[in-house]
């Protein structure tokens, strides 16, 4: 089998810095995190808190913390600074090759699209973000891997696109679409959500979006780890 | 124009965890970094080896460190708990947007390999590995971002595969004829170098090999980020 992970990632329209912060983590004892903060506001301020949030967290699970535990750390961490006067949405999902579970971590009112096959689940149980008050719990859903599972987690820039014109996008049917016309790679579907939400917003994105696809394929081939990454860079500083 | 960054990595032949640890990082002010090392000997020693280089550099560049004090940071960290009896290779290759350049920070044996359209360069001055004394330099290369530069970074494996056969690998020959047949994309080129290097181990690493490769186009498209992550598992909890 291979885990197969893409995120597809821009920030509000006319504002250069993402408040989103995305990072993924390799596990000590096998398997890798992918850790996902959106902090309050937009641009350098949502950033630091996004991303203090992330850096916690990957630091937490470096050291063989659990999930749980992480969440509750870094909650706990920004009610601290920030006496809950500012919040931050996070995700983790991890990949944990001890288990051989996808361990699902929330504190973020967007829900996540679990499909397997025809079937798609959609979690939208309460979660509460981070650092709103001192007991704030994690929602955590434990899921086997298995061929076919496809995960959908994205922050509520994507929840939030087309509302200015009163056309709230359908995530579910949006999803539920993309997956009945084809088997897409997990980057062809994080990249085409991402597409009807800023086609929703007309080209200019009201808020910061993430969007993280997990997909199990049953793969069989070389034992080679990959990874890419693709930064669009304006040249400002020519 | 868009940085695209490539890395395939497998482990040596019947090692399940490999001594090599890559992480990519966001840079405080802008861009983002991609930390790779490798670890003496090999499986979970090396690992641990690593995983705390890797960590500690990815904690200070994410601090706004700059990266030859982060290299040394790390370095004086090795030494003092290791005494200099195990020692770790370092390359840091940052995408440094207020700069506009790419910074690669070496402390590396291995060469760097440096394209800008026809013309191959190989950066092969003595670079000395983490932690084997008190004062270990990183060898720092400052280059502008401009379309066509391509820069190929890679761990020992890929030099020392074949040499078990007496066939070792010419890295700069491979690179230069993958680059001359097609405008391969990053992921590309990684994927037949670490092909080529397995070839000559003949399908058994006698290390582990990592390889990362960085490449800038000319590319205007959306202002979307990108990344993908593929973790092939052998479902050995079942």
């Amino acid at each position: 089998m291979e885990v197969q992970i893409a995120v597809a990632k821009v920030s509000k329209y006319a504002v250069s810095e993402s408040g989103d912060t995305l990072e993924v983590v390799e596990r000590p004892n096998g398997g890798l995190s992918v850790v996902l903060a959106d902090g309050q506001t937009s641009g350098r301020g949502a950033k630091a808190v996004s991303q203090m949030v992330v850096r916690k967290v990957i630091g937490l699970l470096a050291e063989g913390v659990r999930d749980g535990a992480a969440a509750r750390a870094a909650s706990d961490a920004l009610f601290t600074e920030k006496q809950g006067k500012v919040i931050s949405t996070l995700n983790i999902a991890s990949v944990d090759l001890n288990s051989g579970t996808i361990v699902l971590t929330c504190n973020n009112p967007a829900p996540i699209f679990i499909a397997r096959g025809e079937q798609i689940d959609c979690l939208e149980e309460e979660s509460i973000p981070l650092g709103t008050s001192r007991n704030v719990r994690p929602l955590i859903t434990e899921i086997a891997i298995e061929p076919g599972l496809v995960i959908v987690i994205y922050t509520d820039g994507l929840t939030h696109a087309g509302k200015r014109r009163g056309l709230p996008m359908d995530v579910g049917a949006t999803i539920s679409s993309i997956l009945e016309d084809q088997d897409p790679t997990p980057q062809v579907l994080a990249d085409a959500l991402l597409a009807e939400a800023v086609s929703l917003d007309e080209n200019r994105p009201a808020d910061d979006i993430s969007v993280l696809v997990l997909k199990v394929t049953s793969r069989i081939g070389d034992n080679v780890r990959r990874m890419s990454v693709r930064l669009p860079i304006d040249g400002k500083w020519q």
